[in-house]
């Protein structure tokens, strides 16, 4: 790393340092904000991040080989058209450089495991065929096979990294002809994110593209419902742009044939329902696995969860419309979800959930139109999304442009081979996607927003209030916070609401719908001797449920269900006034 | 304690000691069981055991009192009414005493808290007035009030034992005229229990009266089905004798008006519908709470578990047939079950489910007539029983005799206060069981049943087996076990089952309706350095909540929901080859 961009780090980090937050980050202004972004935006996603791989894993990497899908050969075959007519007419270039020089054309028949897998990045050519294998992002690196890497990674921001080229360095095996180079600059790489919409600046960026944030803790408990703009966002790609009035959903697999529907349809053909849920990431949390041992994904704080009331079509009352019956169950276990957001292939983003959940009537699953009382957001999933309460976020599929009713599980990437939990004892090497269960259900959760960790409370204030979120899924209640100032020895009861501070709380959810998180609250006297406060919080649901009390047992290679008991340590300040 | 009863204990102790079982104790002899049995009889129960209390707890107390159902007063009128008719006879008696001499007559007079709360035991009179907040098994003390606590303590044995005594003596006001002594011994006390059924000789035996008692682990987890014989057995009440040819179950609170089956009507008029679910009681592995601090409950190891095949007609057909529709949900809430099993007030076993449980398509419950393809056994419940898959085995009510849809849970003391979980820093002066919802469904549990704690194994062994069983509650499938031989550092993940070894496995449940537990087990190499091991296991379901690390942070003072991992240590005993 150049000297300048360590300092750069530096003084970022002091000042946005994230994980474990420290008070005097509260004012951070959009400039910092926007330093930061480019640093964290090139430190990890969840699409896999580099780490250095010891030894190829092939038993894994041969297997996402030969599930190579049509649509990736077909990509390669239409990207190299163009390039293939000119570039046999230049073929050699004075030029001064160990490596050989090597055509496009070359290059472009090495697009397969027998013949070598070759790309090129800045005029270099390299032969990753050992490397496909360890390639944290699976099989999606064929998508490159005998071109250009730079389309790519300006989709995926997190290749932008030292080590990353590097690792690319050890592959090289020559220089891709002038010609060939100049062709490839006159081709001008478009940004797809140019189009993504702005974001609040209180926001912590965890990933710029795609764009990855989550809100100051701190505000995150100060309302009930979030607002839509700091609630956390979490896009696998660039944010589609998507024209209301000829939006179309799609709903497939059911007896009737294909229903399409408008969103003015959607609207007025089908009663809106509203519900107020809890959405969270699978990798809520990571930072604290990372501090066990290095994960893939990006580095969340507790932050990646929010609550918004939505509104919008029953799902239920859709795939009734689209000729759904109880008979359908008996072929049918799941229903796929495909958004409009794609990568440079035309593959959308796509998740199942189980059949039964869609189609009951206690599921509460939404097409919903609408975050908040307004139209939802652009990064939320404008202008319909699902909206799956109880279910991991991941679930919950923005920008919905198909519904498909299926005996199979979604087959994209992150159902089959991402949002998955494995013991604690399995790597890289040995993780088998197979063998766990796509997450649906979250399990119990609690943070503490209030202190933030390292503050420091003067003794003078006599006492501590502790603040923070609970929340379980599957619609399981919250029922209980217990809160410790030492560590986990002692606990004491929080007091919990389930509405905005000062408001009525709403009725009880009837039992399995409780879809919305708990905010909860304590206030203590400050422990006569203590100088530090290790302040725990855990909580239950109404399966009692409890939360782990360590991170170590619970580490997954992926980062995910992150759900250890929540520590923040406080100093007392004792009081200056001996004058 | 007799300095007998305490050799007598030290030797059955020895024998037969629980919780951590060691390996001698897989003989256990009829003969040695019975010994165990008086013993561990009076050692702890369900409805409350004793534990010296410090200082009244008038709060709750007063509350409790308050709440006295009409029941209580009648039955204690109607027990009081012959003892009144010639207890003025006789008003002094010559005996040396330090104690006055008291009438039947006048401790007839001090039946509330105005006028104190006198009981007689033995020819003593007591004035527990002060006693009564501080009663573990809550205001039930009452129905005692004016009269002899012979007949209570027969039906609740837990209270035979001497520190109850001494805690009595500490109360004592008078002796009981010589005449009323004479009267109330003509009064032959029955034994409620002398019709109970036989019981397997290898049930570890935590009660006799009411009969509670557990399998040895390393049985229960040589079958997938558990066999009724030593399924665990846990009776509130003595095993009331039913008649099947005029049993009749009566249904109520719908606006069908009153439904009566007889159990021809309930085997011939709805399908037959048969499900293999676990059942666990909410105390199982409460021993393990009991080390850290004393709990009130039964001292139940590892194996208050287990699994059948029920048969009988879904609650759902019965409930549509005594005219439940939708719009029934919009009054009532809940589905009350009562037993035909009663105290001496004629007070029935009680308790209630959530309505949407009980008629939910996927919900299960069944009024099952069979337990493993045959009538099910006096002591689970025959000739019909409440089976409630996924939630506590307090809520699956056995000889049920009435079934109410109605608001209001049951009013039972079992579903209000008892059987709900607290925090561990709330004790009995500050418990307020309004504050917490009574168990439903269970959270995540599994324990190792093979090796026991403390077994030995030798070096030349080369490698440990470990053997146990894992099940989530509300229909959440295990999805993973892990397993350590180290405490908890490194982890395995264990093979698990779901059939009887070596038959095929069932199809997979349908999400949500993962009723039956698995068997898991592990073979692993002896570690080479390591003398003992510590082994412990956590399993997973498919909502990925996991067990918690240690008991202290989820003990409560009912010793309920004890699911923390579980842990055996193993010696390893080097080879003496040397010969």
């Amino acid at each position: 790393m150049h000297t300048s961009a360590m300092l750069l780090l530096r003084r970022c980090h002091s000042l946005t340092r994230f994980g474990p937050l420290n008070t005097q980050r509260h004012q951070v202004t959009p400039a910092v904000v926007s330093c930061a972004v480019r640093l964290w935006s090139s430190s990890s996603e969840d699409g896999g991040s580099y780490q250095r791989a010891h030894g190829p894993s092939w038993r894994h990497g041969l297997a996402g080989l030969l599930a190579g899908t049509g649509a990736v050969l077909a990509y390669g075959l239409h990207h190299h058209k163009a390039e293939q007519q000119d570039s046999s007419t230049v073929q050699t270039i004075e030029k001064t450089s160990a490596f050989p020089i090597i055509s496009q054309e070359e290059v472009t028949t090495h697009r397969s495991l027998e013949h070598g897998i070759w790309v090129t990045f800045k005029g270099g050519v390299y032969d990753i065929t050992k490397f496909v294998a360890m390639h944290p992002g699976g099989d999606k690196i064929l998508l490159a096979a005998g071109g250009a890497l730079e389309p790519f990674w300006a989709l995926y921001a997190v290749h932008n990294q030292e080590h990353v080229l590097e690792m690319l360095s050890e592959y090289k095996v020559g220089e891709l002809s002038a010609e060939d180079v100049k062709k490839q600059k006159a081709i001008k790489t478009s940004d797809p994110y140019s189009t993504d919409p702005e974001r609040h600046p209180a926001l912590h960026i965890n990933n710029l593209k795609p764009f990855n944030a989550e809100p100051p803790p701190e505000l995150l408990s100060d309302s009930f419902i979030t607002p839509s703009a700091i609630f956390f966002k979490r896009n696998h790609l660039p944010v589609p742009q998507v024209d209301a009035a000829s939006y179309q959903l799609h709903i497939e697999g059911l007896p009737g044939g294909v229903l399409t529907l408008s969103l003015e349809e959607l609207k007025t053909r089908f009663p809106k329902h509203t519900i107020t849920a809890t959405l969270q990431c699978a990798g809520n949390r990571r930072s604290e696995m990372n501090k066990v041992k290095q994960v893939k994904g990006l580095n969340w704080g507790i932050a990646a969860i929010s609550n918004a009331t939505w509104g919008g079509a029953r799902l239920r009352d859709v795939l009734l419309a689209a000729g759904y019956s109880p008979d359908v169950a008996q072929r049918a276990f799941h229903v796929q979800f495909e958004g409009l957001d794609k990568d440079v292939t035309g593959t959308t983003y796509g998740a199942s959930i189980p059949l039964n959940k869609a189609v009951n009537e206690e599921g509460d699953v939404l097409l919903a139109y609408e975050m908040n009382g307004q139209d939802i957001p652009p990064d939320h999933g404008y202008p319909v999304r699902a909206v799956v309460p109880g279910t991991v976020g991941a679930r919950n599929v923005k920008w919905l442009g198909k519904i498909i009713v299926s005996a199979e599980e979604s087959s994209s990437h992150w159902q089959q081979n991402d949002y998955k939990g494995f013991s604690p004892g399995t790597d890289w090497d040995t993780v088998d996607f197979k063998s766990a269960p796509a997450i649906q259900e979250l399990p119990i959760q609690s943070a503490i927003t209030v202190p933030t960790d390292g503050a420091v409370v003067d003794r003078s204030s006599e006492e501590v209030t502790v603040k923070g979120y609970a929340w379980s899924g599957g619609g399981r209640e919250v029922v209980r916070v217990d809160v410790s100032l030492d560590g986990g020895k002692t606990w004491q009861v929080a007091q919990m609401r389930s509405s905005e501070k000062g408001q009525a709380p709403g009725p009880s959810p009837p039992p399995g719908r409780a879809w919305a998180w708990k905010l909860w609250e304590v206030t203590a006297p400050l422990p006569a001797e203590a100088q530090e406060l290790e302040i725990v919080c855990k909580a239950v649901d109404n399966s009692y449920n409890m939360q782990p009390d360590t991170v170590p047992p619970i580490w997954n290679l992926r980062g995910v269900l992150s759900n250890a008991w929540h520590r923040v340590k406080v100093e007392i300040r004792e009081d200056d006034n001996e004058i």
